[in-house]
Parts: structure tokens; sequence; C-alpha cells
């Protein structure tokens, strides 16, 4: 049993992060709250996704499973304005999720999740790690874009600089003072990474979000913020590119 | 003899309404008003509408029928501000039509209506009628769009219901209570009608306006509602998909 | 050497004007501003840009010549803000031209100039000139767009027109009286020209932009305007269109 409301920002959200990875989710419903862990095809990131009872406006639920295609979710968001609020349910009689907006009722068939595995999330301890607002990597991302397809991550004790090389032009952007929130780093550390992984993540994240970002030399990134005013929360890895020269 | 002035929004929420059936179009001009019949190719809708002198802020004209190429009058619409004034004339000695709006001057060739037939407006008694803001349609067509082609309206004697099935997916907006303005229905009637026309009328439709839906099983819907202040008055009929199973 | 800051609506301006001919520049520079003289590869059009010291908040140049890739230089642009300053230095050891704006740094490689003729600015003596706002001239060209590709200029004692004929349709704009800021027009003359090149010129213009036009019959047209509030001056030579009937 899954019933729950929740403001349509709050979704739109969730269902953006999530999106940029996998379409067709799995959520681990407890009465406590919802949980995602979830792979990319390609297996190059993953994402594990912590929300909350308190993130939404109501809630009830028993344990069990639900299965969702996001794209779908995307469209019933397109239906609420800013602020109304989204009421959802599941049907286990009809195998169906149900979505109420307003005057509006938008059903859909649950997405099988027997098929789906829980992939193991990572322990991992990384050196060095720095939190700063997502803006300053946005701002990063695209000072890169045209240039590579590859984003350098480096962490040094005195600054946290993101930098992209191409064959006739270089980009960076580099983080001191009061461009940091914080900076813990015994020694300089750096990994290669995808940009487009990194880009169409850091993109979906609300301008204003602090991220921690955990770092180490040729070893995934691993991301972590809040979202839903803290109720919720993401740690995302990326894989790292191994240059072999 | 056609000369005539009007507000560039005005004529644009007319050509928009009628452009959703239509390109080329033949105008009845009387010394009191237009009048426009015209079909669409596929014969699945009909559109009829009647604009008063008083939507002009000047007009003078003698009986006539003048054919224009609505695309072109678009292109014409984009040179206007939203508080201009868009001059009209005729110049039969031509045969062309010319817009004037501050120090531009655009003409085109009238489109020849010898081989344009007059459709014959149905008569049709349908038993039930609703009249409510377009808004609410508008919202209902959202929520529908990625589910079906087609959409099925509803009169009830307590709602008015637009609803849409696909295979896996449904979406329905249901209209009760301050939600809709009047309700006439004597029992339940319902039709299912092409998503697409409905669509492109009703978005054409400049939000706030009141629409009077009047509906049976398996007929036509027949759509009434006003522009330019009430001096415009637009009927339009779509035609149902009957299903055969 | 070429050390400067700018601010980035300058740049932008700048270069908007600039990239509607050519991609590929070479900029004179010398301590007390930098030129640029370049043609399109089909000949068809000029510019001469003149930017004075004054045009950026600091200058600081011997005399040498710096290629740069505009195409490159817009990504750059985009990375700025409206009130952001940016840097731009040349680094003669690496062959580099670097852009620092915030705390991103932007490097690419300087053009090869060697093979940049430097075209020879023609001196026209035009029988008729008028001044207007360059908007009167963007809402001619809207006016003209969907007609023909060819845009008439005509400059008469008492007015200047600009005008479009097509098969079916004709546009045209008439400044006279307060529309036009002079008029020195000893008899009327007559050019056609290429509507993409005109229309891709004026509307690079920023709004607000007095230009001079300077015109004669079957010759080519001279527009003289400035930009970063004076301290830059463009005149633009296009060619005409000989119409051989």
């Amino acid at each position: 049993m899954f019933k729950a409301e929740i403001k349509s920002e709050t979704l739109k959200g969730l269902v953006n992060i999530v999106s940029t990875l996998i379409d067709e989710v799995k959520f681990a419903i407890t009465p406590e709250g919802m949980t995602l862990k979830a792979v990319d095809p390609a297996h190059v990131a993953m994402i594990e996704l912590n929300i909350g009872a308190k993130a939404f406006e109501s809630y009830s639920a028993s344990s069990t499973e639900i299965g969702l295609d996001l794209d779908k979710v995307k469209t019933v968001l397109k239906l609420a304005g800013p602020g109304d609020i989204i009421a959802m349910e599941q049907d286990e009689s009809k195998g169906r999720f149900i979505f109420k907006i307003g005057n509006i009722t938008r059903s859909m068939n649950l997405v099988e999740t027997s098929s789906m595995s829980d992939p193991k999330v990572p322990q991992l301890t990384l050196s060095a790690n720095a939190v700063m607002l997502v803006d300053q990597l946005q701002k990063g991302i695209r000072a890169a874009e045209s240039i590579s397809d590859h984003i350098s991550l480096k962490a040094d004790p005195g600054f946290f600089e993101l930098s992209c090389e191409g064959d006739t032009d270089d980009a960076s952007l580099k983080l001191a003072g009061t461009d940091i929130e914080s900076l813990e780093v015994p020694s300089e550390v750096q990994s290669l990474f995808p940009l487009d992984y990194f880009s169409n993540l850091v993109k979906a994240i609300p301008s204003g979000t602090k991220i921690r970002v955990e770092l180490d030399s040729d070893y995934p990134v691993k991301m972590v913020f809040g979202l839903a005013g803290g109720e919720a929360k993401v740690v995302y890895f990326l894989a790292p590119r191994i240059e072999s020269d």
C-alpha cells in the first residue's frame, strides 16, 4: 500500500535528478519513506536516493516495491503548476499508479520490477572532499562544454579546480576562498570524468544547492547533496576515465 | 469595396481560430460585417464565423467576396505590436488586398474564390450542453496528449468529463461545481473525437473565453464562443469517431 | 603585447557585428586601439571596424596583429553575465589568447594571420545620405522577409524607402518626417541589395543605434554607425545587385 501527497516542485526536483541516469526505476517503499538505487545501462554511474516521509505533504505506506516509468511521470509533472499538490496512489488490484492534480486524474501501468536488480552501493574512502554551491560546478561545465568530452576534477589543499583540455583550447574554473564552503584535502588528487554524465547530473541540481564532492586520484567521484529542503538525500557515484598512455 | 481598421490582437485572434482548419478562405462581406464558412479538407470539422462591423475600429464595405491566404496574413500579423491598428483595403483594380501598419505597407494577391463552395451548416439539436472556461478544456487536452489520438467527451447530469484511454495509461478531467458555468444534461451522453482537431481549436481560443459545448451520443459536438469582445461569434462542429466493435 | 579588459556587453556587441560577415579575423593592434578590415568570402560586403582604447575598461598594447576565431569568442561570451568584465591577454610564447571572467580561464590558439590579406576600403562619394534609428530598418526587414531575396533602398528628397517585390506580394516601409533624423538627397536614387546580407547586419546592430545610410543608384550602400558608446566605429559596404534586363 502506498498513498502520498507531494508538492509538484519537490517531485519535479527528484525526478529530474534520477532521470539523468535511467528511465524505468524501482522504489523500495517503507512506512518511513522511499529508497531508490540505480545504475545507468553502461554502468558508469550510480545513484542512491533516500526520500524521507517528511518530504511529502502526507505519506502512508506499508513495505512494498513500486516500478515507475519516469518519462511518463514527467508528462504528469507538466500538468502541474508551481503551487500544486500531486496526490499519488498505488492501485494494487489493477497494477496501476494513480496521480491526481486538482480535477485531473492520470493513471499508468506499474513497471515490472522483478527483473531489476539492486546495485550494491560501493563503500569508498576518498581522501579529499570539498563543499560548494552547485552553481559553481554549473559554471565550470558551461566553460568546458565546447572543448572536450572529458572534465578533470582536481582537489588541492588550497583550491578545487574543474578543467578541460582540447587540442587548441583550454578552460578551467578555480574555486578558492569564498567560492568554496569547505575544503579538506591532505594532498593533491585528480581524476578525469565523462563530461556528459557529470554535466547532466550537475545541471539537474537546483541552483543554490550545496554539494559535497569526494575525490581521489583515479577513483570514482562521490557527490552528496540534499533535495526537498533536506528531507531527501542523493548520493551519486561517477566512474573515472583512466588514461592509458 | 472593403476598407476597415482593426486592432492587431483582434485580427490575430480571429485568424488563429480559422487557420486551425484551413489556409485559403473566402469571406462574404456585407455592410454589416463579414462571414466565413469553411470545412477542412478531410470534412471532419466545420467552422462558421460571423464578425460584426463593431469588431472593427472602422468599417466600410459593400457586398462582395474576398479570398485570403491566412498563412500570408499571419506574416503580416507578426509585423504588428500589441497596440497597433491594422488598416485593410481591397484594391479591386489590381486584385490585391492591402494591409497598412504604421509606415509599413504590405500587399498580396487576392485568392480566387470561384472554386470555393459554401458548406451547409448542419441544423442539429443536441440533448446536452455545458458552458465552461476554455482554460478547463485546455487543461484536459494537456493531460490527454501523450495517451491516445482520441478524446472522449461525456456530459452527465452531475458533471462534464474529458477522458482518454491508452493501452497502459488513462487520463481524465472531471468538471463539476464551480469548475463549470452551467450544465443542462437530461441524461448521460458521450462521444469520441479526434484529439488533434479538438486540441488545435481549443488551444487557439484565448484563455478566459467562455465556451458552450453541445453534445450527444455519437453525434458531432458543437462548440460556440465569442471573440473580439463578443462582436465576433464562432460556431464549430467536429464529427465524432464512431467505434465499430 | 596585448592586454585589456572590456565589458562583456561591449565585446558581445562588436563580435555580433563582425561575425555576420566572417568567422576568422585579424585585428591590427596599436597602443591607441584595434582595427579590423574584412570582406566576406563571396566579396559582396566589407566591414571596417575601429575600436578606440577608450572602448575598453583598461587597455595596454604595443603594435601587433592578433588572429581570432569569432565562433570561439562567442562561446566565451556565453560564459559572461551582463555586468561582467572580460580580461583578455595575448600569450605570445604559446601562441594563445587568454580570456578571464571571474574564476574562469579560457584560452585558445591564435589564428594564423599571414594568409589574411588587407582589403582596400573603397573611396566612394555617394550622392544621398539619410540618418535614422536602426530600429526602422529592422522593421522594414521583417516586412520584407517572406517576399523576396532582395531589398530595394530608395532615397528621395522627401523620404527614404525600403521595399520588396515578389510575384504575388509586395512590402514597403516609407520613412519621412519624424521617422528620419536627417535626409540629404539631391535627387532620387535607388539600388537593390541581397536581403540576407543587409538583414544579418541590421539585425545585429543594437536597438536604438543611429545609422547613416549613404546611397546612390547602382552603387554599393555605405552604412556607418557607432558601438561601445561611440568609442567604436563601423563602416560597412554592401554591393548592389545590378538588374540586367
